[in-house]
């Protein structure tokens, strides 16, 4: 298939605009993150507003369960929308709820968050004791299933177990080198190498807080930066995860960073002066902006295969390795 | 397909050698009740459970999604397992639910047990008002994904509302009319009519307090009882709906019966003298004893062709048209 166009995460404020966006984008999936904190139930919920949004929207969106659901989206012309949770927090202290949010179309995963979770440590906590006893029996389960292991928000050490652990490659959907911006949430070469080497899949972010100058970082940095991740890394192992949280309130980044473990405000990425979503790069506003991106890359001398395979080409043939169950 | 065999509906108390008496029985595919009065998060353990069935036994069973899997089935030498609710209690307050469940493979519910449900009124009240306001919507809904409505437990006036009130037959999937053996959950004549002449199916039950004669009824009279129901009714919209519950403790028939709605015992269908699960007729003690019904139809004088509808052809015919989206 020519060139598809993933975006593997967003968390936007979802409405018939930004479905016509990316359509008008020519996005053929996109990973959504449905579930931050919620129980199970509460991610139930948030289902349910989706089963909502396919019903009333078949002609731009549809449910994505696998990679043949790109090629339909393509064929069809509409977009398949993947499903993913941010943390732990949907499958409780059930190992049996793996497979239920699998059967559901839950393809994406986080093992931990900004803290720590039951099954791994997050990028915040002071401490990383590595993958829990609970963390190891599910990374055996989502593998056998086929839900990815995501660990874009986990701490250093919890990653590279993971890596380690995993029978089938993982991802780190969102996130940049720590080489290129060292932010908390950004990843060291040598989980990235870890990572890639073992089959992994990088998605780069668009989250002001992960690029090098913020909101002002330029198109040609953020390109510069992609080229010497694929001279690191294997320009096959890259893809685009945008972390596009369009049109949402500054409350939902509050449940996103707190939600109800802290009386407390938290910032996270932010800071009391900047206490909400920063704005993004002028460059990449929406999903209609991803041709800037295809057009960096060329400037910056990637060849054609390279750029489709980054795009979304190496999305697509991680989603088709990925999503059934263990062979 | 010649011949399948279906029994739709059992609830046993699960096992492998269950599972083995399915396959030694030649059962191509069995409706099971997966719930009664379990809140949505409950009924999902019971999925887990299943989940693990399927993994530890894929040669002898998997879970059954449409009529294909009946004639999978066939072609593996297994049991396709439909799923299904004799309460909405899993759907709770909540319609997005009913979607929510066809999604993790429910293909029947019962609208109300004994009892008055949020939907309808059961059997066993002495008021029927007929469907209620989240009635007509859950019927409504259940018709839009393909959710099978089953009135088997349900009172006389809910009855009839729901099979005028469904834009799709419905099933009644295990009890018998009551011109015959006239228990209180058995059928009145007036709605069997109603659900046959709108293409609705009846599940004949073996379960003795169900039967003419207990526990001792004979196989002729039950045979004799299918021929009378198929000259009023038709005998394509005649099947087998066993109500078996096999190796059951007493203390589920309990669990059914009561649920948490009563601090004092409610006897159902039995009563202080026979309290538990009544012994099965000696011609049906479980799935191995099948072909001992096709031969007594054979014997009364039904041709091939109802024998075969009767024994599987009508409920697979029913699935084909049932369990997908409203076209």
């Amino acid at each position: 298939m020519d060139r598809p166009l993933i975006d593997n995460l967003q968390y936007a404020n979802w409405s018939p605009a930004i479905f016509e966006q990316l359509r008008a984008g020519g996005v053929d999936a996109v990973h959504v993150t449905i579930a931050y904190h919620e129980t199970f139930r509460e991610m139930v919920l948030n289902l349910e507003r989706w089963n909502r949004w396919f019903e009333a929207h078949p002609d731009m969106i549809f449910k994505g369960l696998s990679a043949n659901c790109v090629h339909l989206a393509r064929r069809s012309g509409r977009t398949a929308v993947f499903f993913g949770f941010q943390t732990p927090g949907p499958i409780e202290d059930d190992i049996g709820l793996i497979e239920i949010c699998h059967q559901l179309g839950v393809r994406f995963m986080q093992l931990s968050y900004n803290n720590q979770s039951l099954l791994a440590t997050g990028c915040y906590e002071a401490e990383d004791p590595g993958l829990t006893r609970f963390g190891r029996q599910a990374v055996a389960e989502m593998n056998r299933v086929g839900l990815v292991i995501d660990m874009s928000h986990s701490a250093e050490r919890s990653t590279l177990e993971a890596i380690a652990q995993s029978a089938r490659p993982i991802a780190i959907t969102h996130a940049n080198p720590a080489w290129w911006h060292p932010a908390l949430r950004n990843k060291s070469d040598a989980v990235l190498r870890a990572l890639t080497e073992r089959g992994g899949m990088l998605g780069v972010s668009l989250y002001p807080h992960h690029l090098k100058g913020g909101s002002d970082c330029r198109l040609e940095d953020f390109c510069a930066m992609l080229a010497e991740a694929a001279s690191r890394y294997g320009a096959d192992r890259l893809g685009i995860g945008s972390d596009l949280c369009q049109d949402q309130p500054d409350s939902v980044v509050e449940w996103m960073r707190v939600g109800r473990w802290s009386r407390q405000i938290d910032y996270g990425e932010g800071s009391a002066a900047q206490p909400g979503f920063p704005p993004m790069p002028s460059w990449f506003r929406d999903n209609r902006d991803f041709g800037n991106i295809r057009a960096g890359l060329e400037a910056k001398g990637f060849d054609a295969a390279e750029v489709d395979g980054i795009m979304g080409g190496n999305w697509l043939r991680f989603y088709a390795a990925s999503f059934g169950a263990m062979a």
